[in-house]
Parts: structure tokens; sequence; C-alpha cells
């Protein structure tokens, strides 16, 4: 009957007015305008793809915040925005499309290769993290002058504070270029959300003067419900739809339907997790997983092609329009009057929540790879911090190597790790606004003036934070991660400048030429492979 | 200015209302429901697929109808539906993919080769059906009993039951076997929106104590305006679209940027339309020409594939969804309650319209079709009235031939461009609501019950012409077709039963096998094309 109340809560208006609503005209005008920017971002977007500083999320990111010092301009300083922050919007629309086709274009083989990795960062390391980033706050913004918060709303910030944003890990990682890393930093992602919703939940309701041990195990019994009922029915919407359509296009294709389906049981799987109480992220995602494992290759060849592209563009798109949405509502003036706070308070709180951002996933990274390593037995599957350039090499030679060697050897995928996951992207804004402004109406409509200034503090504090966090680590990541792996091919190739290979240059540039000697005869200058060449292969 | 006051629409509320309306979780039913209703609905329409008499508009409307009746038990009488009819859903999300999907896959020859038709019958014949209908229910209503209705009412009825519903005739009407009937019934249903949005502004603020010449011809200003800058604004965005993908991808091309753009700026057009009051339907539906004669020659071979499905599935889905929703809509039973009239009256008014619309449409079609033909000069570009079968047979076999003309001049395309543009579909419901009820509020909240009463009749006889029109065309209009081409088919095939063509079947079967002939000895009875047999050439 739970379903019943809540079709009757469509109904509390008389028919009279249900059908009134005037057709809203600012809707039609945020939509122009939005779409409109998006254009412009994919055609920046394309044009900036040689660039390794920049790419389509920064853009919206930066486009977002013109657009919204331009809207501030004209109106005389009323207001920043076009669309007003919708949950709705990013949860139920944006939210899926995303994490369905990460799940849809994953590379399965790697994904579950690291699955232990994956499940340490998300469940271990989310509360590590959590842990470290409340008591930061706890103890330093009340130095900066902060008293009206109770611990809740500091327990709530920590939860906030520790999700990490797998759409901006999606846009600065190439699973193509480094699968190792896109896997498990997307995949902490993913499982990261379950553990979010279980800490969010707690904190909120919890109550602080009865705490026990049994309140853990409550926490844990949650999160494996949660993890395993989700997990559960995202594999069977995939396979229903699977059986689906092989059962019902046995001989005649029909694409447009085909591509129908699946999309449809997709965007259901979502939105039952959702109805359920569960974590619709982790359902999507592995809905996404077993079409693209078994529905996908029951489908017509055009409806292969189509869904790959069409799911890609339907994330692509969301992605960009919600990187431009949070530039957009960085400057929203409201929030930042509402606090009522100097430009130093600012910068303060918003430095602190930064640096415990940093100390906090630094805290679990280091330590739990670490311990993985010695778990691990395969050599392949260790996650390296120390990497060991066995030097066979002259004198002569090994001190650039060294100097390299030592840059690599603190720049490596821990490291990585580290650095991809400190982006804090939609959804933690969309989270302050769950957690910080829910509040002001539902349970605190009565709280001191004090109490609110603060929450609108700490939520213009937390898109600071996002902000800077997506546009520093966004932007050097892809940079970074080129260069590190540059460095070790190169200190990799310097190492091979080992006796034997000086020897083999040598012997090819000046001694093969004047006395001949294996496969030397035989050289082709103009093959197309270079397989005839036998002297470049190592 | 006019942007900022709309965007200050949006501020309304003061901050701490804004964040906080909460994650409604009726939308996800509703969501859950609705979409996996269209799942069924996909299903059955593919195993109904060899059905000529059902479609998945008539699952859709059906599944809807039984899903009101399922929601209503459960509801103890108090809902039939999900989700409240919402124009901004339609008209915003649902109608633009429609129309764009049309015009991106539409035959452009035969669309610009019958273009004088399609104007003539969607401007002029929409006027006369508008005066019909408008006349017709202001004398007809008052004797079935309902007298509270003002002029403008009539004159709104006139202009929402003249609206031919376009998607209806994209499921009914097959462009590749009926080219032809295709062009003109949907062209018709395109133009008819600009001029709807013609009548219906004038109808809303006429006055009517104060009718001239002027009127009219401002009437005509008005559409010679909305047309033609809403074609060019469609052309112009297609061609944008056309050059910027042109420019930005030589060289290399970004398949999922390719898509996100084509998508993206088609809906901007719709939506640049809407905010200029213009007819985002015509706009959408040259943009959707457009870009399927430039912009879709300028992307990657995978983009092809994938916007071809993609637009269409999208297509497909929106109208599956609008059928559904319409379906869903007709039992609501708070409608029923507030019109307060007995069946008897619901009979006679829906009776009454029905037949009002079989009337207009009749009164414009068979005279402007033979005022077409008079006009034209080429013996194919006239629509047939009266297929003249010039019959050269022996008298014998004149009989069955004649008996199945006779048949076929009546049953002919006039006929069936009669016939498959008497649906009325989800736009006329839209216009309904929009028309009837927004008077309630906005205008008319002080007027008597029993004016309120009568209207709430109309928007409910209205859904109920809208369900039977469909459900009744809908059904036999496919089959009509499929019957009038097989009698004409097998007509033509009788009239070859020429004494030439009784000679050569003779010739063929007892005289060249023994005497051979032209051709004969080449004969290859395994022949792949069937190109070498020339004795199957007339």
């Amino acid at each position: 009957m739970a379903i019943l109340d809540s079709l009757n809560t469509t109904r509390l208006l008389p028919f009279t007015l249900q059908h009134s609503e005037p057709f809203d005209p600012s809707t039609v005008i945020s939509i122009t305008v939005f779409f409109s920017l998006i254009c412009l971002c994919i055609i920046i977007g394309h044009l900036l793809e040689e660039n390794r500083w920049a790419n389509e999320s920064i853009a919206a990111l930066l486009l977002g915040l013109v657009s919204g010092a331009v809207v501030l301009v004209i109106s005389k300083g009323q207001s920043s925005r076009i669309l007003v922050f919708n949950e709705e919007l990013f949860f139920l629309y944006m939210l899926p499309p995303i994490i369905f086709n990460a799940g849809f274009q994953v590379k399965k083989k790697h994904f579950f290769k690291n699955f232990s990795t994956i499940l340490s960062f998300g469940v271990v390391g989310t509360l590590i993290s959590f842990c470290i980033i409340s008591s930061g706050v706890l103890l330093l913004l009340k130095k900066i002058g902060l008293t009206q918060l109770n611990t809740n709303d500091y327990l709530a910030i920590g939860a906030i504070l520790s999700a990490t944003d797998s759409v901006c890990t999606l846009q600065v990682l190439n699973q193509e270029e480094t699968p190792f890393l896109y896997s498990v930093v997307f995949g902490e992602g993913v499982v990261n959300d379950a553990t979010s919703i279980v800490l969010f939940n707690a904190v909120q309701s919890l109550d602080l003067s009865n705490l026990s041990g049994i309140t853990a195990l409550e926490l844990l019994g949650t999160f494996l419900y949660l993890f395993f009922t989700s997990t559960f029915l995202g594999i069977s919407v995939g396979l229903l739809s699977a059986y689906i359509i092989k059962k019902l296009y046995i001989g005649r294709h029909s694409t447009d339907r085909e591509i129908a389906l699946m999309l449809l049981m997709a965007y259901v799987s979502y939105m039952i997790a959702e109805l359920m109480s569960l974590s619709g992220i982790l359902t999507v995602f592995f809905t996404g997983i077993v079409m693209s494992h078994y529905t996908w290759h029951n489908v017509s060849e055009s409806s292969r092609i189509t869904t790959k592209h069409a799911f890609a563009t339907m994330s692509f798109i969301s992605e960009t329009f919600i990187f431009l949405y949070v530039g957009m509502d960085a400057l929203d003036i409201d929030k930042w009057r509402e606090s009522n706070s100097s430009a130093g308070t600012f910068l303060a709180v918003s430095s602190t929540m930064m640096a415990l951002v940093l100390i906090g996933r630094a805290a679990f990274v280091f330590p739990l790879a670490n311990v993985l390593n010695w778990l691990k037995k395969r050599e392949d599957q260790k996650i390296e911090f120390r990497k060991q350039v066995h030097l066979k090499i002259p004198i002569l030679v090994a001190a650039p190597v060294k100097i390299c060697s030592v840059f690599t050897n603190y720049c490596n995928f821990q490291f990585i790790i580290w650095w991809a996951g400190l982006m804090r992207g939609a959804v933690t804004v969309a989270l302050s606004y769950n957690a910080l402004s829910h509040k002001y109406v539902l349970q605190f409509s009565g709280s001191a003036q004090g109490t609110l200034n603060e929450r609108s503090l700490m939520i213009t504090c937390t898109i600071i934070v996002v902000l800077f966090s997506t546009l520093l680590f966004g932007s050097v990541t892809k940079h970074l991660i080129g260069a590190i792996l540059g460095i070790q091919r190169a200190a990799a190739s310097l190492s091979e400048l080992t006796v034997h290979h000086v020897w083999r240059k040598f012997d090819d540039k000046f001694m093969r030429p004047v006395f001949g000697g294996r496969g030397f005869v035989t050289y082709e200058p103009a093959s197309p492979t270079g397989a005839a060449d036998p002297i470049h292969e190592h």
C-alpha cells in the first residue's frame, strides 16, 4: 500500500489546478541556453582534443562560470543561475546514463581481475577517509570560528567529502592507455556510492548519545545487504533483457525495438533500485556489464553499432551537462550572501576541507595498497610503489637513469591512484545540498540564524572544493600520467642501454654495413610494418 | 529584458526552499511503472508485427486503458492515473523527437513533389474543417442541452478537433509501401500545426463584437510570418550543423561528438522556435530534412548508422509513451465526475463531435483534391478519384474486373487521404487541456459551476473521440490500404488479360516449348536475378 500512498501524493491538487500549469517560458529559455552551451562545449572540446591540459569537463566548468558571471551582470547581481540545482534531474536523469555506459563499455577482464582491490578501496578506504575528514572538520573548523554546527553536520560533511567522483575520473583516465588505473579508480568510485549511502543514512539518523558496537555491526549488515541486493538486481535485469531479446528475435530483428528495450530495461533497473532504497548506481553498473556481455551479442549488427555509440553519446551529454551546471552554480550569489562570511573565512574553510580531502585519501590509499601487495602473491597484480629498475649499465649512463628513477619511484601508480581520486564533483554537490539544505526546512526550521549561515558557508565551500579539485586535478592528471608513463618509458629505454644494447647499436651502425650479418642482407628499409627488420627486435 | 523577467520567475522561492524539494518517490514509481509498460508494449508490438489489425499504438492505448482500470480498482475509485497529464512533458520532450525523426527519415523527393498539395490541405483544408466543426458544435450542442459554453469555447473546440494527428498517421501509413499517401497526409499534419497555432491564438484573444475583414487579413499575415520564419529557422539550424561538422571534422572524426551535436542542435532549433512563439514542429521538421540532406553525409559511417537508428528509436519510444499516456488518462475518474453528466450526454456529445470531424474533413479533402487535379497538368501528380481501367479484354473476363473496379473506384486515394487523417491523437488531448482547463483558473475562476461542468464534459468527450478514432481508424487503415492496393493490383493484373497477354501466355506455355523463338533458347531457369528471362518482360 506504500505505492498507493505515493500515488495519492500526485493528487493533492484539485482537478482545476492540475492541468492549469502554464507552459513555463523560463523552462524553454533554460533549455535553449543550456543546450546551446553544451554544443559550444563540444566544439571547444573538439578543438582542445590535442591539448593535454584541458578537456570537455574543464571547458564546461569554465564556460559555466563565465555564463554565471554574464547572468550575474545582466541581472544586476540578482542571480547567476539559469537552472536551479535540482537533485531529481541529477539523480534520476543525468547520473544513470553515465554509470550505465561506464558498465557497458568497461573492460570486464580488468574490472574483475582487480575486484578485491576495488572493494577494499571502495569500502574500507571510504570509511577511513570519512573518519579522518569528520574528525578533522570537527577539530579545525572550531578554531576558524565556526561554532554553530552540530556533530551530525560534521559527520555529514565527512561523508560528502569522502565521495570520490567517478564522473570526473572517467574524463581524465583513459581506459585504453591505463586499464589498471582506470578499473581501480573508477571501480572504487562505483562501490564508494554504496558506502556513501550507508554512511549518509546512518549519519542522518544517528543518535550520538547511544553508540555501541552493535551500531557498527548494523552498519556492516546494511552495507552487505545493499551491495549484494543491488548487484543481484542489476545482473537479473541484464540477464532478463538478454533472454527476452534472444527468445523474441529469432529470425527477425527489429533494430528500433532492440535498442529501445535495452535502453528502457537498463533505466528501469536503476529506478527499481531507487524504489527499493538500494544503490541505483551499483545496479545500473552491473546491468551495463551483463548487457554488454550477453544482450549486446543477441542483437543485429546495426543495433550493436547504434547502442555502442548512442549510449556513449548519452553519457557524454550528461557529463557535459553536469559540469556546466556545477560551474554555473558556483557563482550563485544567494549562497554567498546567505553565509554572511568574509573572504578570509571562505578561504580558511575551503583550504581546510581541501587539505583534509588530501590527507583522508592518502591515509587509506598508501597503507591499503601496501597491505594488498603483501597479501597478493602474483607480481603483476601488485600496485607498485617503488619501481625497481635493475641497472646493468655502464657508470657513464647510470647518472641520468638514477635521477629519472628517483622521480618515477615517487610518481608511480599508488601516487596516481591517490591523485586521480582527489576530484570531488557533481555527486558531492548534490549530496551537500541534500544533507545541508534539507534540514533548513525539514528539521531545523527553528534553528538560530547562525546555524543557517554556517550551513550556507559549508555548501559554498564544498562547491569551491569541487571547482578547485576538478580544475586542478582534472587538468593536471592527464598530463601527469602522460609524463610518468613517458619517464618510465624513457627510464626503461635508458635501462636497456646495457653493454649488449650499446654493442648492438654500434654493430648496426658501423660493423654490419661493412661486414654484413644475420638478417642484414634482407633488410628492407621500405617495409610498411617494420616486421622484416630483425635488428630492431630486442 | 523579457528573458530576465522569465529568469526571475525561477527565483520566486527563497533560498531555503529552493533546494529543499525532497526526492519525490511518486516520480520514481511513475517512471518505473511507465517504462516497464513501454517495454511490455514493445514486446507485444513485436509479437503483433505480422498482424494487420493492431500495432504498437493500439497495444499501448489498450494497455493504458487496462492499467488505468487496475489503478482505479486498487485505489478504490480514487484515481486512474500514474502520471498527471503534463503539457510541458508532451510539448517539450515527447513531440520534438517524433517530428524531428519524421523530417530526418522522410523521402524528400516525394515531400517536395507534393508540396502544393500539402500546403493546400494543411492551410485551406484546416480552415474549412475549423469553420464546419465550430459552427456544427455551436448549433448542435445547444440541441443536446448544453447552454453554458460561450462562442470562444466553441471556436476552440473547432480548432482542437481540426488538428490532424501526424503521430498516429506515422504509425498506420508506411512510407515504403505508399510514399505518395504518406507524404501528403503526414505533410498536411505538420503544416496543420502552424495553422492550428494561428487559429488557436486568434480564438483565445478574439473580440467577437468587433470582427472585420482586417481581422482575416491579420490572421493571414500572422500565418505567413509563422510559416516562413519557422521554416527559415529550421533550415538555418540544419545548415549550421552541417557547416560546423564539415569544418571541424576534417581528417578526424569523433562519433560521440558528431551525434551529440546533431541531436542537441535539432533540439535547440525546436526550443528557439518555441521561444519566439513560432511553430517548433515546423522548425524541427525542416531541421530534420536539412540534416538528413547535408549533415548526415558529413559524419563518419558509424555516426550515420547510429543517428539513423537512435533517432528512430527515440521517436518510437516517445510515440509509445504518448499512446500509453492517453490510454491511461481516458479513465481519469475526476473528469467524469466533474462533468456531472449522464452516459447519454457523453454519447451524444462524442458522436456529434465524431460526426463533425468526419464531415469537416470530407468537406475539404474531396473538393480540394479535385481543384488540385484540375490545376495540375501532369497525370502522375493528380490525386485519383476514379481510376480509369482501360479494358481491352475479352468479354468473358470483363465481368470480375468491372466488379472490382467499382469497389476500387470508391476506395481510392482521395478516400484514403480522408480516412487516414481522421485520427485525433495526443496533440488534440494536449490542446484541449490547454484551451479548456487553463481558463478555469486564469480567466473563468469566477464562472458558474455549470460552465465548469460543461468544459469538463468537453475534455472527456474529446478524449473519447481520440480513443475511438485511433482505435477504429488506426486498426482499420493499414488493413484498408492493404486491401485497396491488393484489389488494384488484382484489377491491374486482370486488365492485363488482354488478347495479347492471353496469346503470350499460350505462346509461352504451348507453342515455344515446341517451336522455340526469341530468347527461348537461352532461357536459364536458375538465373538468380531473373534478368535473363525475357519472356517475363512485358
